[in-house]
């Protein structure tokens, strides 16, 4: 039931292929650069000067333990945004921000929606778009991604959060409930990742993968993804390369 | 928890709007044009004259009641390419059609996926996309609604099919699940159709209404449609008069 012309590159496995989905945080934008500017500003108009990348790096550590008690069903379903919402609450005391307010720590946690992408990501997925049914598969909710693809011009043929299946990744129900909605197959989508655990639960299922190193994404301590850990479909520098590798 | 900068046209109705919602078929793409041509084709292939007008109007009468037995909790969840796909087949006896085979009669569901578009929708939503969200809010499936943006070139910020929510319009859980998603309150979404009955359903959960007239929509036998039957909050002669109208 799907009548796309497809990319016909010399690799076989281009043959198949209909869907590209793609990580967004790190894969496509930077995040770390983009909400260190966020609180910069902030601390600027309260005049005061604030550990912005500390704060930052503190935050993403903060809700990963937390998105893991809810895969884990410890907590119910909760999405991105109330997540970052409550790691960033949590947190303020440590940098004696105790005193924001609901509204700012509102508008701070709004700085997720407003990421700056890579230099190649939208040149990139521009020449993908023309072969492929892009889409974002990430753990961001739906709206996020909404407003995320508006402020970054991400050019998606649809929106794929993961409240639409009440999972994060790497849940098989985020990948499978992807394949469903979209009516394709595994083995008819690729995932592009710049995470290896991503990747690996894509395969486990069937998907095809694509890797792209972002060796900044975590700043000057980053210890992992600089290079690919697995057996992977395609293993490109980035956006731009993985087009001319399929042909686009 | 939304950033957009809004349409400030001079219509106060604007300075709350964040996001249009479209009805498809009618609307936007030209259904019974476009089927007609692919019926058309696919005699010309198998060497017989076929009364394409007939049976496109046939189909699309046919399954309409489906849908309500969906609606009514008749049928259980089918979404709108099995309803298609149902309602042609029950018809292809009364066109001599009893033959055609099971990829024969998905290829011509198929023809529901590569429908053209009126002349104004794409340099309209263009135009509208500058200012705010756009998304089709249709009773196609997510998959349908995806291939139709690709073929026919609709520039979505996201894609919302009621397969997402597992209920057909006019039934609330559709319009009231786009705004859960999309994260707004109903006063803060126009829905745009050509259909009074979309805009009654719609405008009744609160939601901002705006009417265009598809008066050829059905062809020679349409009845209905040809004006507002409600106070809308806009009518306009097309998409590009909606975008001057809402300052696009």
């Amino acid at each position: 039931m799907r009548p796309h012309t497809l990319c016909l590159a010399r690799n076989p496995l281009c043959s198949r292929m209909k869907v590209l989905l793609f990580d967004t945080f790190g894969t496509l934008v930077d995040w770390r650069t983009s909400l260190i500017a966020v609180l910069t500003e902030f601390g600027r108009q309260k005049g005061r000067q604030l550990p912005a990348a500390e704060i930052v790096d503190r935050w993403r550590a903060a809700y990963e333990p937390m998105m893991a008690r809810v895969r884990t069903g410890k907590l119910p379903w909760t999405d991105l945004d109330s997540l970052h919402r409550m790691a960033l609450t949590e947190l303020l005391p440590e940098f004696q921000l105790s005193d924001l307010t609901p509204t700012e720590i509102d508008q701070l946690t709004l700085g997720w929606h407003q990421l700056s992408p890579w230099p190649d990501s939208v040149p990139g997925l521009t020449r993908l778009k023309r072969k492929f049914i892009l889409a974002p598969l990430s753990n961001g909710n739906f709206s996020l991604l909404v407003d995320l693809a508006k402020f970054a011009s991400l050019p998606w043929d649809a929106i794929l959060g993961v409240d639409l299946f009440k999972h994060y990744k790497p849940d098989p129900a985020t990948y499978l409930g992807a394949c469903e909605l979209l009516k394709v197959s595994p083995e008819e989508v690729m995932l592009v990742a710049a995470h290896n655990y991503d990747l690996k639960a894509a395969q486990s299922l069937g998907f095809k993968t694509a890797f792209v190193a972002r060796p900044t994404e975590y700043g000057p301590r980053q210890s992992k993804d600089f290079g690919p850990e697995g057996a992977w479909d395609f293993v490109a520098r980035d956006m731009i390369e993985l087009a001319e590798r399929l042909g686009c």
